[in-house]
């Protein structure tokens, strides 16, 4: 059976910083206050000209340049958000609910890159990137596909209310875009996904319009979902966490991980952050935080990585793999 | 290599059946140009307790049931839709974008049904159910899982507008689940499935309330994305149209249907339809129609059957299984 592999994973920025400072004079806070809360010193926001759409399509681009790829080799895009699609319509973001990745392929064929395969979306909260890349090794496996695009983008500011500061201070933007490809030697080791569906109903986006987080029940649950997600995806292996190069958690805020990663049993030595950059970026936090981690050398090839991913759902999971 | 097959595949009716006598009226038409135009005889609408979640969850319960398999057993669901999730509160349907998957799940549970496994969402228009089919495939395969339980649901009748007409005589609501398991003998042979992005804008929600659907661009696009997903799909392997016993295709309406048949070189006593009673039921319309054709002993096991869909995006594929 073919391997799957990580060939290339990139991410780009949203048009507009907003530091701490701009943001605690709109939610009325005492400059500093932030960073002391939650650790986080800026954020991405889509700027005026961008969109869901935007940011992913240029994700996309900039993956397809940096790989090398010939475009026409990518057999399959998974394009999944956790946000309610809107479009951009001149100066205003419009809701729309639509076939958002046919609308990225479109973009990136109107800039002369020929991506002409099946295009998917996947709705789901921070623990999709999980999913997305298991369908994506088996289809490899299988011989269904050869080069699996994956992008995942959000643009949590469009849906942020003042009414909830905790929530609105720890969101931010952002896009990151992956290709999965055949592999001769074993990368993708080893996945663990579950669902507990009470949790449903602890976070979601009302009238479409405004992000609402159960954030007592949340920080709850998060880091027993860690542990849980850890040790699923060690379990199924002979692999035990000082055998792990980097563990790359789902950047949900500090208190959770280091909570999650106490409880696992992990060297924090050996855990990535990249939260005081971008906040919590929702769905593609953890696919932004793989990028980071690669761009920044924290990743060479052949080191064995553990990423790992929680959410609403309440969903869970991780993913065991080798650079 | 492990082999993949359908185990059950069952539908549930929402709870109100419209007939064409009560549309005519609401849409200030003459009586029986309903069935003139489209031969639509009757669609379901989800009934005043019903929601987008609760047909998908009676449709798991009904397949689960008729299966008999142990719901433990099963290790994933993969829900989709093409409408905009929404919730029911009392007599009323909210507007929220959330988990459906792990709410179902959440429902399951409640009626002591113990489905403890990974939940996830795809988003898309009419072909989305190749997709899922395809993904469950692999998964199997590969030996990642061994029953999935795909579930199609949708309520299109909460987004009709009077002011199109043609659209709301042509579509109504349904709900259908099926259950892939390993198997024994090659069940799922080929996947054909293609995405050309510039029809990304041909079908909408707009404001995540209303159908809007360029029914012009539609029907000169759907025969022929019939025709490519049925070359597709036999391109791959070495059967001929003449080998397959059955053909099911996305219901979308008879001359969209009759005109892909016809450019493709299919005998129309091949053909399956179940578009008199149920209308387009959207994404879930072809596993709804699959669901039906076994119900009718159309299909026995050992047939040959091909399912093709197309839609917005544009999307189109074809499978082609053993039953």
């Amino acid at each position: 059976m073919t391997e799957a592999r990580i060939l290339e994973s990139s991410i780009i920025n949203p048009g507009r910083i907003i530091d701490n400072f701009e943001l605690e004079d709109k939610l009325n806070l005492k400059h500093g206050i932030i960073e002391r809360l939650t650790g986080i010193k800026q954020r991405y926001y889509i700027g005026d000209t961008e969109s869901l759409q935007s940011i992913a399509s240029d994700a996309c681009i900039e993956v397809i340049n940096n790989s090398g790829i010939n475009p026409s080799d990518i057999d399959m895009m998974i394009f999944y958000t956790e946000v309610p699609p809107t479009l951009r319509k001149k100066s205003r973001l419009i809701k729309r609910y639509y076939e958002v990745s046919s609308h990225i392929q479109a973009t990136l064929i109107q800039e002369s890159i020929d991506i002409r395969c099946e295009c998917i979306n996947l709705a789901g909260s921070c623990v999709v990137f999980i999913s997305a890349l298991q369908i994506a090794t088996s289809l490899i496996k299988c011989g269904f596909k050869k080069n699996i695009l994956i992008v995942g983008a959000s643009n949590n500011s469009t849906f942020l209310n003042t009414i909830d500061k905790n929530v609105y201070m720890t969101f931010g933007d952002g896009a990151a875009a992956t290709i999965i490809s055949t592999s001769d030697y074993l990368g993708f080791m080893d996945f663990f996904r579950m669902t507990d569906g009470e949790g449903y109903n602890a976070g979601y986006f009302e009238d479409y319009s405004t992000l609402i987080i159960d954030r007592k029940q949340v920080s709850e649950f998060a880091p027993v979902a860690f542990k849980k997600a850890i040790n699923g995806v060690l379990g199924k292996s002979k692999i035990s966490i000082h055998d792990i190069d980097l563990f790359i958690p789902h950047q949900a805020g500090y208190t959770i991980i280091k909570k999650g990663v106490e409880l696992s049993g992990i060297p924090e030595s050996k855990v990535y952050y990249c939260l005081e950059d971008y906040g919590n970026t929702g769905a593609p936090a953890v696919q932004i935080a793989l990028s980071n981690a690669i761009k920044e050398n924290r990743i060479k090839r052949g080191d064995l990585v553990a990423l790992v991913a929680f959410g609403i759902g309440w969903n869970y999971g991780a993913s065991l793999f080798r650079y």
